[in-house]
């Protein structure tokens, strides 16, 4: 026995071989029982104990998998999954997740093929969003780590020695939608620069970046003193799946010397639907985008990416020369510049090939149907929302997301009857504010979402209506 | 034919079934053949393709697999890698990741199990370092972001209204030893601070922390006007596996109410050997602390965790409150406080199932000794280097990294010959710089690293050498 590894391989393989029938047969059993139950708290108990001194064989950890977290999963691979803005994964990209675990390469650096996928599968995002082929960027978690790298190296153009002596005295200040994600307003906090420093524009009727305001806004911020240095487009909005005015934006971002970041976490992905993309016009002309594949790109959790056009720019934000980890022109050492140049992380998994055999395997056409396909479900959800007269319709439905209500409702009685919801496993959408008011939310992200998956819940909530009928 | 589900799952499956068995038959030939080879450039060219439109099988995506890019891996698995500061991984950790991906759940927030898993390994990995047991802390791609996320909860600990109004004119100064590791530097950066605000303290000709200096500058600064906030301690640097006196600096941090934060991103788990534990004594007394189990933790990559002593510190600097993000007392939306309290990512897979099966399977004490055996093949190591008159030890060895030279040979003469001996196939050890000189560094953090992988290493070096000599 050497290490850790067991002295006989033949029952863990055994183990392993039942552990895969296992997922193949859930799989293909998909969106039969509930999209979700409660955790019992005898479930909850058995994972508040102390640090095992001894270890259990793995048949045991296994039976404890079946019996205490399988079966209190999340649920977004089940097709009456519609809350927040969550992928339902793939078959293929389970069995990519297995090779990778199994290569175990750590994709922070140095010469191996895993970098040169992650190469790939950043020019294939570049190019499904109309960026330059060559332009730079990695994957990260998400697009919350995305946007701070977008931020961080749009700030760092301004000045690179910002690095050494910080943001302080610069009076730096950005712009994004009020409707934008809170994860942008995060990175302006954890930035250091403050999230006073995102100004949060109105928006429009659509829900859209008012840029006239924007305008405005940025007139009288110069007029102040400050330096507006990026400004933030979403494309695909958390809360309705609104798309700001890229063209606009762009245009004014040009104008004012400030960098045009995209924050197109799911919406991105309309790009690749030839009836959507025009909706999208302007993405193409970012400086940097946020995008996940662990979203609409139905990759496994987690898989965000960020683009960035000019490679120096994103280079200049985040390289070091550290002795440790010098770069050779031979040797495992070799192949600079390394993914950990473009971002915050050293040690990173290979989540590229998740992405890799998920892109590969549909090919952007598939994957533009399959858009166009959710699009289509929450057109369907939009439509019977409409024509009946127990339910509201409280945004307008630009892609996927479909904010609704029940008539006379408030927020306590939305907010039972949504928890209600998700405890009879049918379905499990979320919830948002939408002019103040709590509102059922729906965002078919999930492949497996049917129209029929939406009969299904608008029947339940249409049981569940009557118990909180006021 | 559902969404991207296959019409039939058969063909997949049997497909999986072969990739498990490849996946085991070279878990189980570990070792064989070489820890890396050169990737050549038509297999380099096959990932630098368009977007592809149409689908490939995934057959044929798996031969891909197999041909262009297994081959050409990290090699972090082998017994012949000790470069860098890099885990093996084990085969139970590869299995948790099939099925992790198989529930594809979103560790962000929400009420499942994986939440539970993940609070009990947050729970574990505090008391693996003596930190009390109800901790705060989140699993994180790596120790970059758990040293970040330590920076920011310390600095918002001295005013949380920063999140909202910036570093701006605070002149927040923290301190690190100048053998810190790269990412503490960087995440200064990243938070707005500036690296010139992490003051480097000079090291002892133990390479650990000089306490007095660490005092004197502390005072230095004060006087000049300067706000110190945070003292860092490295349990394990990188260069050379060096301890900082811990508990002097835990005292110094206490009477200067500086924060105390420990980076042990590897060194951390000398703290499951009995042997080794005290020398980190003072560990225990750490504000927060970053540790990768994809170190020596051999959880497959990436598993990084930060540990925080003041749960509400930790969400005073991360929690937000947003709309489509509200908790419920019920239902999915159920069991805050949410991961995406206490750190940047909000999307986040479920790597906390790696990190339970790995310690549950393992137990803390097979760990530890697994540790112990990896420190003493590092002092093998250093006493073959000692007792050889063709060798010179560079730095004293702590724990288990060991770095070397060859008597008269200068920095291109070792930089050539590190990248021989990676492209021999038959060990991987890195390079890093003492005292201004190249020189060889092996970490043994691998599990399956032994004796007779030393041996090789040196008889390879040995030949190498005879071509270099001077
Ligand atoms: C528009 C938008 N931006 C950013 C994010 C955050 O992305 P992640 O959860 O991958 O960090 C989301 C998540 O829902 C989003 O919808
Ligand atoms: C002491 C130390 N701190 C931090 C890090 C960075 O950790 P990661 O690569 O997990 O981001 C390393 C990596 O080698 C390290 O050795």
């Amino acid at each position: 026995m050497s290490g850790l590894d067991p002295e006989d391989f033949a029952p863990l393989r055994a183990l392993a071989h039942r552990m895969l029938d296992d997922v193949f047969d859930r799989a293909e059993r998909m969106g039969e029982g509930p999209v979700w139950q409660a955790m019992p708290e005898d479930a909850r108990q058995a994972f508040r104990q102390d640090l095992p001194q001894q270890g259990q064989t793995a048949e045991a950890l296994y039976g404890q998998f079946l019996e205490q977290i399988r079966p209190y999963s999340n649920g977004n691979p089940h097709p009456g999954f519609m809350g927040w803005v969550q992928g339902a994964g793939t078959p293929v990209g389970i069995l990519a997740e297995l090779l990778a675990a199994s290569l175990n390469d750590n994709c922070g650096g140095r010469d191996h093929a895993a970098i040169e996928v992650e190469r790939q599968v950043i020019r294939w995002a570049s190019e499904m969003v109309g960026m330059p082929a060559d332009s730079s960027g990695c994957l990260v978690t998400g697009s919350s780590l995305a946007n701070f790298i977008g931020i961080i190296t749009a700030s760092r153009a301004v000045d690179p020695s910002m690095r050494q002596h910080g943001v302080s005295g610069r009076r730096l200040v950005g712009y994004a939608a009020e409707t934008a994600h809170g994860c942008v307003s995060r990175a302006f906090d954890l930035a250091g620069l403050g999230s006073d420093a995102l100004r949060l524009i109105p928006v429009d009727e659509l829900y859209r970046m008012d840029d006239q305001a924007l305008a405005a806004r940025i007139r009288e911020d110069r007029a102040a003193g400050f330096h507006p240095f990026i400004i933030i487009g979403t494309a695909g909005s958390v809360d309705c799946g609104a798309v700001d005015p890229l063209e606009a934006l762009a245009d004014i971002a040009q104008a004012e010397k400030c960098w045009f970041h995209v924050d197109g976490a799911f919406g991105a992905f309309a790009r690749l639907s030839p009836e959507h993309a025009i909706m999208l016009d302007g993405i193409e002309r970012a400086d940097s985008l946020a995008l996940d594949f662990h979203k609409w790109g139905q990759v496994p959790y987690d898989a965000g990416c960020v683009l960035v056009r000019d490679r120096a720019a994103h280079a200049q934000a985040f390289a070091q020369s550290l002795s440790y980890l010098t770069r050779a022109d031979r040797g495992l050492a070799g192949n600079a510049p390394w993914p950990c140049d473009f971002g915050p992380d050293l040690s990173r998994g290979f989540r590229a090939l998740k992405v890799w055999m998920t892109l590969a395997h549909y090919g952007a056409s598939r994957m533009g149907e399959m858009v166009a396909e959710c699009c289509d479900v929450a057109r369907y959800l939009a439509e019977r929302v409409e024509g009946d007269e127990r339910y509201l319709l409280m945004a307008p439905v630009a892609l996927n997301i479909v904010c609704f209500t029940l008539v006379d409702f408030g927020d306590e009685a939305i907010d039972e009857l949504v928890k209600d919801l998700h405890e009879s496993g049918v379905a499990a959408p979320s919830t948002t504010r939408i002019e103040g008011r709590l509102v059922i939310r729906a965002a078919t992200v999930n492949h497996r979402t049917t129209r029929a998956t939406i009969d299904a819940m608008l029947e339940q909530i249409a049981l569940l209506g009557e118990k909180y009928a006021q």
